[in-house]
């Protein structure tokens, strides 16, 4: 909604709205009454008005995640704000949870609250299907997105990626490398980083000409979050008589999950069992032995995606529309990644 | 800044101010124009248009944490979000950090978006300089604070809170009744919650009238935010001589620190050593042994502190100022507590 749908509904020129919202006094009282009932009728009065009266911007920046509890997420936010805050930007979060209208409608709330700037967090964002990504389109019409983790290619939008399909290639290829052949992937989600992350293990076992068992590609509900119902997933697969010599997960958790089936069931790790998460997180310390995983430079892609944000705001002539980062191998106990 | 402010900045009468923000047409173009400079001079243009405008309220609450990577925070951020969507309410949240100015300008931009209240979450808020809380007194004025895990006796203030003196004097006891006499105290904030917990602590030793060594309680930095950081912490302890028999921490991360100690060292958990830790996330059952911890009722603070919220927004008459719910220790695999 701006200056030119007002104009059309109050039935008036684009100048009449504009002299009204400026309070220049040249308007006939009919037709500012005209334009105020298009302004209220519209629900965009405060930014209009605001806008309208030359009122600074803000300087606060509409960040969106899906759930503040999920540790990637959280810790991006946190990254993300820290770096607002050093360039003297306010930040206010939404938390859209994964559901479509959800988000839109949050997309809305932030804009109406004359945010800069919005920052998608997470790769589920953009949907698969392109139709569905008008509503980021749309925002980048009024302000600059920037998406952390996920692509769109739109004016105005800016991406920020790690290169999640080549980390788990090679984590998966360095696996084959000591001798692994049946590795069994876990993963709980179907957003474009996990859809990449699936694909980099698919196209290493393939590159190295082995054989891809359907049933060791294993997905876990993103409502089984306790470690315990992991273990118990990965349990029943066994019950199965499914056996696999490594364990490459796409997340920390559920490769935790996977330490606590190999403790119970009395599976020496790494000797009999190399196991791989993904996030590398403080959790890879907590746990016993420490966990193998892949550092996906959150941080990097945070101050990255901030720095580009700022030289939108000052109109540099060449900003990079995506950036993209590599991830790094942290090799912990659960794995032996380097032996001849 | 109200109308009244407006017209004493104005100098024309409150009547004249509600007239031009209603868009009256009954003033004289003079008097419209001060008036518009006042409001833009106020720097709260939308907020007095909006309402001026009549326009309902936006459904939206206003959030504050100080780190939203702290799990703590994180959770808690999370279950308020859900019980606000729940109840149709929208929430934008605002990550302070500790520093006492930067709260006190988040609670202003939240305010300047029109939030319908505001949320505080975590015990920090509350300053032991009592001083220093006229700004969530001031914001109280505006609107209905809501305190979580503090407590502030002010007008339009409500609190909820986990009962966290008698949790540890609680778990301090049953240590206690286990032959524990020389307990390591870990913490690593002076927040409100954090001086209750260290209290509860302290007064479970003196009813059982055992001896408070001061080099038993151990401050480690929130800055040593990594376990080995923690272990390395204990370990220095050690080094100067000191022997406990049982570790209490106040912080689920802390104690997981005390374990990969004792691990390092050879001590046997729970054998000869007792570790319990604060918070029972989803963490106490990533490392191994699992950790017995401090339930403190997250979830229901959160629900019950939306609720009370609702119940001020529908104008119910009897609402709680305050509410204190009780903490419950989950026990697993560190601690032998119901030895006979």
């Amino acid at each position: 909604m701006n200056i030119y749908d007002i104009s059309k509904i109050a039935g008036v020129s684009i100048a009449t709205v504009s002299r009204v919202i400026n309070n220049n006094p040249n308007v006939s009282e009919k037709n500012r009454v005209k334009v105020m009932a298009a302004i209220e009728e519209s629900g965009y009065t405060p930014n209009v008005f605001a806008r309208g009266l030359g009122l600074n911007t803000m300087k606060t920046i509409g960040v969106m995640c899906a759930d503040s509890s999920d540790p990637y997420l959280a810790q991006a936010v946190y990254y993300i704000e820290q770096n607002l805050r050093k360039n003297n930007y306010d930040s206010l979060l939404s938390c859209t949870g994964y559901d479509h209208e959800t988000k839109k409608k949050c997309m809305d709330l932030l804009l109406s609250k004359r945010v800069d700037a919005i920052i998608l967090v997470g790769s589920n964002y953009v949907e698969s299907d392109d139709r569905m990504n008008d509503y980021i389109r749309n925002a980048a019409k009024s302000v600059p997105v920037m998406l952390i983790n996920a692509a769109l290619n739109a004016p105005n939008v800016y991406s920020t990626l790690c290169d999640d399909f080549s980390a788990t290639y090679e984590i998966t290829e360095r696996f084959i490398k000591q001798g692994k052949r049946e590795i069994l992937y876990l993963y709980n989600s179907n957003s474009y980083s996990a859809i990449r992350k699936l694909d980099g293990f698919r196209s290493a076992m393939k590159a190295n000409k082995l054989h891809i068992d359907e049933k060791l590609i294993h997905f876990i509900s993103s409502h089984s979050k306790s470690v315990h119902e992991v273990k118990q997933s990965i349990k029943s697969l066994c019950d199965k008589g499914i056996t696999f010599d490594g364990v490459i997960a796409s997340d920390d958790v559920l490769a935790i999950g996977a330490i606590k089936y190999a403790k119970e069931t009395g599976i020496s790790v790494p000797d009999n069992l190399f196991i791989a998460g993904y996030n590398n997180f403080d959790i890879t310390e907590y746990c016993d032995p420490t966990l193998t995983s892949v550092d996906n430079k959150l941080p990097s892609l945070c101050t990255h995606c901030v720095a580009t944000l700022m030289s939108v705001f000052s109109n540099d002539t060449s900003i990079p529309k995506q950036t993209i980062f590599s991830a790094e191998i942290i090799e912990r106990q659960t794995t032996k990644l380097n032996q001849k």
